[in-house]
């Protein structure tokens, strides 16, 4: 019963995300011998005033 | 000190989650010998685009 | 698709935690119009040295 | 590798999340040695109707 | 730089969380256009007494 | 209310998460102007085999 969480930037497409939970479903199921309908994919967009590394924000960083 | 989150696809009602959190601090509180102060519940709303079962987001599914 | 995380001070009991779910996903699904087999709920459970409020650990308060 | 998420009731600037992310990462290295290119901040805003205490939504409360 | 939260059910072995790690790295850098690098992953494991579905604890969804 | 979530790898000393709980409600408090008492933290130890970057379990990292 694998949850799994993903936080991204935001900015990627549906596509993206289409593509991302079909592939990283395929490797938990592969690895870890759990059936796909056992996965839950939960995945939340940051903007980039709501991510730092270094105690900077990633909207400053781009600056 | 419980701290709940819940993770909900979007589209649900104030009125509905007025009436969530209320019963569901009453049941753990009821359950687990709380005080109703020390219950604090965050929600969170998914969009059909960024949650997904069985490697297929779900604005997929209802397709 | 409601998907819960419970966040709780160690010592509840496996009773506790049994009827704590039970009422818990009753409380969800009567308010949010959802299907029991929908809802997943994660325990986690924190020791009085990894929870702190006002800037003080549990276990601290507690002498 | 300290990994933090902060919940925040919407409102904050962006002028103090940018000092907040500065102090807390200072506050997580000084006091466990790590270094501040480890620390990664995930900020969650939430809405007033999406936090309770006392199973009382925040949109209510302060009515 | 994205960042994965994945619940597991305990008993995984070590070799079964390496393959697994690899494996969802690799997916989501081929789908998003990631660096290895950027991504983290922290695996959490749940006991059978703490993970629910449809209001039933695993541990007793076992018997 | 400030709700914080912190992933840290195992090995953190009581006295050194007694600091930090300290310093990083200080620190929230000074920069968003909430209440100490208003600011709950919550501390998850990883093990060394439960966290990846790169693709690669911190345990593997250390050899």
């Amino acid at each position: 019963m694998p949850i799994v969480q993903i936080e991204l930037l935001e900015g990627r497409t549906v596509e993206q995300k289409r593509a991302m939970v079909k592939e990283v479903t395929d490797a938990i199921c592969r690895t870890l011998n759990a059936s796909p309908e056992a996965v839950r994919i939960i995945i939340r967009d940051m903007s980039f005033d709501n991510f730092a590394t270094a105690g900077v924000l990633r909207s400053d960083q781009k600056k």
